[in-house]
């Protein structure tokens, strides 16, 4: 029996080397994490996080903290067993949902708690979440989730459906654990690197055996954009996949142009072209850019706006965070939702990769959702216990019981700032 | 030269007298204000506010504390000269945003703060809200504003144009400010109240001159709600209009059920039906229940939002509210695009009518929006040192210098939980 006894919060923020992690429209970040820790009688503690971007982050571990409340004193593995409900009580919770509902420091705060609360299972299981997740019943993993206001694309009895459909043809998918799951390279071109250093990177990238990576567009001269995308592209071939990123950076009617000529340059996805609430301007974009992909996720808060966004046909990949929608919870909800639209889930990775690492291998096998590849980003890499390890351009299964949230320090790194 | 000296932040709760304020959703809400105060180099101090309803009001009081820090040592008539640059700065802050964007407690903070600049200007001008508003020209309005993302519906040259066009106009649209703007009763049928005690309201309501006013509805049993409605138009009349709020309640199937039952009942609007992020579901339920009106608005975060609502034709009644929304500025661009898709504005008042019985008096006569009807709910009434005066059922028009968000007191009353 172990059981949770308190909630502490951590407040991490992580100043970066000179413009890393800079886009077109994040201009000093500071990735930070809220974390979530929770005690037990035992010697386990879970561990979760959201990300932020520093300033703000205080904020969501009191939140978090305020909002864990009803989680102490309960036992793990009932906890868990019908996880879907408790999620939706504290989302639902009749003072705090006013500011959100479902979004904001409040719904980032349940990611936190939620990510914790599985990690401790996980670890309760002696098992890395991916197997934990694995040896879970259909019925179990519906269990999990908090279906409200998607019932009417996914309601029960069809998600249960789809994870029955999917459970019998798991042997099928299992070798991935093997080869390890592919990944992409995200930092070879963070917005301000000059020319030199993305082509230098892009080549690097290569010999560490990636064959494919990233780069941030949106400038106010969609001409630098186009000549970098032309650089890259020089620099690793045509074997090699790229993708943009504008952060949100595109305002009519630049949106529609910077697309429509990106489109031509064979890049596999345009991400974030414009405001993560804008599903029928993305809708615009994607007909316009179509067979190039619009990818969008790192910001949309919750399933529904992901609902609205798949029925709009408004993105073909989806990149949901389990530390921007609720948590592990709400990721199955909305990797669910995608395998039920036919689209391809590649998470964005505010964790660097260390949650989602276990999370891309559960969609792969339990939801038979495409074998595609994930973000890799290394800036926290040297913050974790049980980094990813990531060779020859995969990443490596974990074997360590948990989430692999561990870090290696909870003290505060302070000279950090907001303005 | 009046200079903004300090930011100072007011964490104002107050309980209600039992059941007042409950819906189908909140369960126990205290209504509570998370309070900005601009002090000056003279005795003139700017008073805004956001609503919630109770906890995490003091995270959103941090947040406006931190995000209004550029407004420090600015003079205010240059400050308002160019507000939409300014808010639009303090929206797209390059950390804070990540935590929204535009949404949830960062945004809140932001209404609460832009509320006080207006206030603070208006005062400083000695004339009341809604007089400051019409003094200013089109163009002068128009630097009130952040259009980003809403262009493709609503750029620049448009926003002036409908300025423009609804400014030669004005003189026909004056004699409001003598009649007094209309108003609905909403407090006649909170969600827990007796069927005895929303008739005995309703009848009061009627006997104090509405004509027009709502009904909580959002049962697991919808025969109660169409019971409660049939029993409130017996005791009114057929020439009272009712309209009914389900507060997000309602998941499907059960949403197009409840909607197709009310619609047949006479009511003017159906109102937060499903959940505010929901775009399409409420296209689908307008279509079903039309002609009969949807409403929605007290919980949609932000300009991006509405323009995909009036995009889709999921809304006829904007309910737009400057204390949801980035204060009365973005409450000025959401009623400029209802204007362009010829849709009705009647605000939901966070603020228990103070700003806004000034919002829709601008409204009306600046941007030629329908002469509608404006919420009244009293339950704080006695907190305001110059409380909205309604007479016969009707706004009548303030004439006190500022917006009318002045607080008896700035103590917090003690004794409120969130649990």
């Amino acid at each position: 029996m172990i059981e949770i006894q308190s909630v502490k919060t951590h407040d991490l923020r992580f100043p970066l080397e000179q413009g890393a992690g800079v886009d077109a429209v994040h201009g000093n970040p500071v990735y930070s994490y809220a974390v979530t820790e929770l005690t037990t009688n035992t010697n386990l503690r879970g561990f979760g996080g959201t990300f932020t971007l520093g300033a703000g982050n205080d904020v969501v571990c009191q939140l978090a903290q305020e909002l864990a409340q009803p989680l102490i004193g309960q036992e793990i593995e009932s906890l868990m067993a019908n996880w879907g409900a408790c999620s939706r009580s504290i989302a639902d919770h009749h003072q705090y949902r006013w500011i959100g509902p479902h979004k904001g420091a409040v719904h980032l705060a349940l990611a936190s708690i939620t990510n914790a609360c599985f990690d401790l299972w996980a670890k309760a299981r002696h098992v890395p979440l991916w197997r934990l997740l694995l040896d879970l019943t259909p019925r179990r993993i519906l269990a999990l989730l908090d279906l409200s206001y998607v019932e009417d694309v996914l309601d029960e009895s069809a998600a249960l459906s789809l994870l029955e459909h999917a459970y019998t043809t798991r042997d099928q998918r299992t070798h991935i654990l093997e080869e390890g799951y592919r990944a992409y390279d995200t930092s070879v071109g963070w917005f301000n690197y000059s020319d030199e250093h993305i082509v230098a990177n892009a080549r690097k990238a290569v010999e560490h055996g990636f064959n494919a990576m990233k780069l941030k567009v949106g400038s106010k001269d969609v001409e630098r954009d186009l000549r970098r995308v032309h650089l890259v592209r020089e620099a690793v071939g045509e074997n090699c996949t790229i993708m943009v990123d504008a952060n949100q950076q595109w305002r009519w009617p630049v949106a529609m142009h910077a697309c429509r000529e990106l489109a031509k340059l064979n890049v596999y996805w345009i991400e974030e072209p414009t405001h993560p609430d804008d599903v029928l301007g993305h809708q615009r974009l994607a007909q316009a850019v179509n067979p190039v992909r619009i990818a969008v996720g790192e910001h949309i808060a919750n399933r529904v706006l992901f609902k609205n966004f798949m029925l709009a046909g408004a993105a073909r990949i989806i990149q949901v965070d389990a530390l921007r929608v609720a948590g592990i919870s709400e990721f199955i909800t909305v990797s669910l939702l995608a395998k039920h639209f036919n689209l391809t889930v590649i998470p964005h990775v505010g964790d660097v990769g260390q949650l989602h690492q276990h999370m891309v291998l559960f969609n792969h096998i339990a939801l038979d959702l495409p074998n595609a590849f994930l973000e890799c980003i290394p800036h926290l890499r040297e913050q974790f216990i049980y980094p990813a390890r990531i060779e020859n351009g995969r990443y490596l299964t974990p074997d360590t019981p948990g989430a692999s949230f561990d870090l290696r320090s909870l003290t505060p790194i302070t000279g950090t700032s907001a303005t």
